[in-house]
């Protein structure tokens, strides 16, 4: 029997304990013996849960009790979850967790302490919710020289996107739609604002570079500024509007990035829609592959925290290697990286576009009077910056990727 | 240093070794040694090419090394790839394969071989090619009850039903087309008579079940008597036409199936296309998930065998658990399961149609005269073959997915 603790019983945490109840036979089966919980680490008591007996106050009860080995930290945020998981690991607890913060700011120094202690610091749950993208890049896409991750890892903004594209409506009625559905937080920033892709797709590509990406190095831009206008312009041109989470090697060089693109209907990404999440991997012998699924919800994370649990029963001190280091990697300015833009600008423009941006076709979209879009030629984005700036009637931009 | 042997040096097995050679520095960080390639086994030689000098023609020189541990069988069929892959696994080498022909076939007694020899037997590149898919199965979802898997696993089929859907072609052009692309056999009937896809689904419904779900149980239908008017058809409902292999779970029964399907634009396969493949999965607490990518194809057929390789020398002598035992399970027959079915009937019919299908809507497709189309009520497939049996000008039937 393997004794497990679950630090913090709210959402996930709860989800944890209700996976591991609900699929004991196949779990235990897999797991190769019993998995029980233990101890559940909360401030709050539960009087009336079918768990009450197993809630505990103190932290050092889990630490300080030999039978328990894998502990499973669904409390988010930095502290305490930092010091209690290098107490775990340290004592040669393995540690599970869906704590994307955490492992965002501190996941290297605690898969080395893993290491060190001959124990596995696991975090399946930490980006794409339910997806298994986290072992996919660690354990099966192992041959492959990872040139590109493009995904859409936040589920709040993409049904967000979703309703303004299929409603008609702004980005305000689609946010308290999202709100009273309980997709979004009352306080929406750090989902809208891209502030959680951002924090994944610092972990994807730490992961791909096997060194350490910050991800306040990352560009990141919401979606807050996108217009119901955009949508009409969109549909127009067969594009849809996607908050990306893209990270990509470029002859030997890293550019990463959160932003709002138009994408058409031959990228995958295309069709994932409302609260979906899918990660788009490109190996430089494999090809293209992409994971699709719930990037959030209890059940769905609780899931992915299990496969961990499960992972690090069948090692036992048996260290899994996952190969990110401390060191920082530099990345490339986002004002080196090219693309196309679809921008928006006033009418009787005309001239000036023609001689920032040459011979550009002018997109008009139904219903939307006194302006226009088009499309530029390929461009840095400082290159675009200098121009759009010039260009007098500037409305609005949106990155533009093509098929 | 781990020393490597390839049994076949055909499409698959020179990519084995292509791979390993192109991506030398992450391979080896990331299996923790240097993988080194020293025999391939094939019966000619290899006069001029890089590897001559590791060429043999006696596999006893490689079973009888005992610096030999991984061996990548990428021979296909079922023998002699049996026999050498059981002896390899008494003699403690691990297996490495992409040989669904042998997995479908053998899969059970070959991971008990390896278990019961302290080493493995890996077949990621079986199923899907390049997508990681039995390791997600394997060590990702364990958390999960599977629920149903729903594949399209055979990339020549979809690429000539996606050019019948694009060009408006018939079956037999699209065949010559895929023929003359490399993309389907001369002799194409593994393919477009499904047979490859239900050896996959056979081997995808092993791991879901943990029990062996033998091939010859599983009803196929291939994509041979799809006809270009179904593709009008399919235009007007809205509908892709594709073929789907599915296993599901319904109140402790099984069912499996090969066979082209009627599917809407909310199914997350629909917008799969060309050559690639997606494995659609449902478990009981993550809910949807799918994995999309090449399904075959030199190179990411063999970075699915290498990743195995990789996984082998990060294992050693430590088995993998993959529970797939040799009992066999029982399925339903097709003829329970219950679902809607897309009919052609000739005009003239509507009082037979109304008295065996009830009031149905009639579909009439641009360009097809002398008869329509509809769609049945939810009926079971005997039910099903009971009405059309005495329905007068019953052309043809493709089934349909709800979304």
């Amino acid at each position: 029997m393997i004794n497990v603790a679950v630090l913090g019983y709210g959402t996930v945490g709860s989800g944890v304990v209700e996976v591991i109840e609900t699929n004991k036979d196949v779990i235990d089966k897999r797991a190769g013996q019993e998995l029980h919980v233990k101890y559940i680490l909360d401030l709050r008591d539960f009087p009336g849960d079918p768990y009450e007996d197993r809630i505990v106050h103190d932290y050092n009860i889990i630490l300080n009790d030999p039978e328990v080995s894998i502990i499973c930290e669904t409390m988010g945020g930095n502290e305490p979850a930092f010091t209690f998981s290098m107490q775990a690991l340290k004592a040669g607890k393995s540690v599970c967790t869906s704590n994307k913060e955490l492992v965002a700011n501190h996941g290297a120094e605690l898969i080395r302490t893993a290491r060190e202690n001959e124990c596995n610091y696991l975090f399946e749950a930490s980006v794409g919710g339910g997806i298994p993208i986290i072992r996919p890049l660690n354990v099966a896409l192992t041959a492959e020289r990872i040139e590109l991750i493009n995904g859409i890892l936040n589920g709040t903004t993409n049904y967000i996107l979703t309703k303004m594209a299929e409603e008609g409506s702004d980005f305000d009625y689609c946010l308290k739609e999202a709100q009273d559905k309980g997709y979004a937080e009352r306080n929406p920033e750090a989902d809208v604002e891209g502030y959680d892709a951002c924090r994944k797709i610092a972990i994807l590509s730490s992961l791909m570079t096997g060194k350490t990406v910050r991800y306040e190095d990352i560009y990141t831009e919401g979606i807050t500024k996108i217009t119901k206008e955009d949508f009409l312009y969109a549909k127009k041109m067969n594009k849809f509007i996607k908050l990306l989470a893209k990270s990509r090697e470029l002859d030997g060089e890293y550019y990463a990035m959160v932003a709002p693109f138009m994408i058409g209907e031959k990228n995958p990404l295309h069709s994932v829609n409302d609260v979906f999440n899918a990660i788009f991997i490109r190996g430089n012998t494999l090809g293209d592959s992409m994971y699709y699924g719930r990037g959030a919800g209890k059940l769905p994370t609780a899931s992915a925290v299990v496969s961990d649990v499960i992972d690090c029963a069948k090692h036992g001190r048996k260290h899994i290697i996952c190969i990110w280091e401390e060191e920082k990697l530099s990345l490339k300015s986002v004002e080196d990286a090219s693309r196309k833009f679809f921008v928006r600008v006033s009418e009787g423009s005309e001239d000036a576009v023609k001689k920032l941006f040459g011979d550009v076709d002018k997109i008009e979209a139904e219903g939307i009077t006194g302006e226009y879009g088009f499309v530029t030629p390929v461009m840095t984005e400082k290159e675009f910056a200098q121009k759009s700036a010039e260009l007098p009637g500037f409305i609005s931009r949106i990155r533009l990727e093509e098929d």
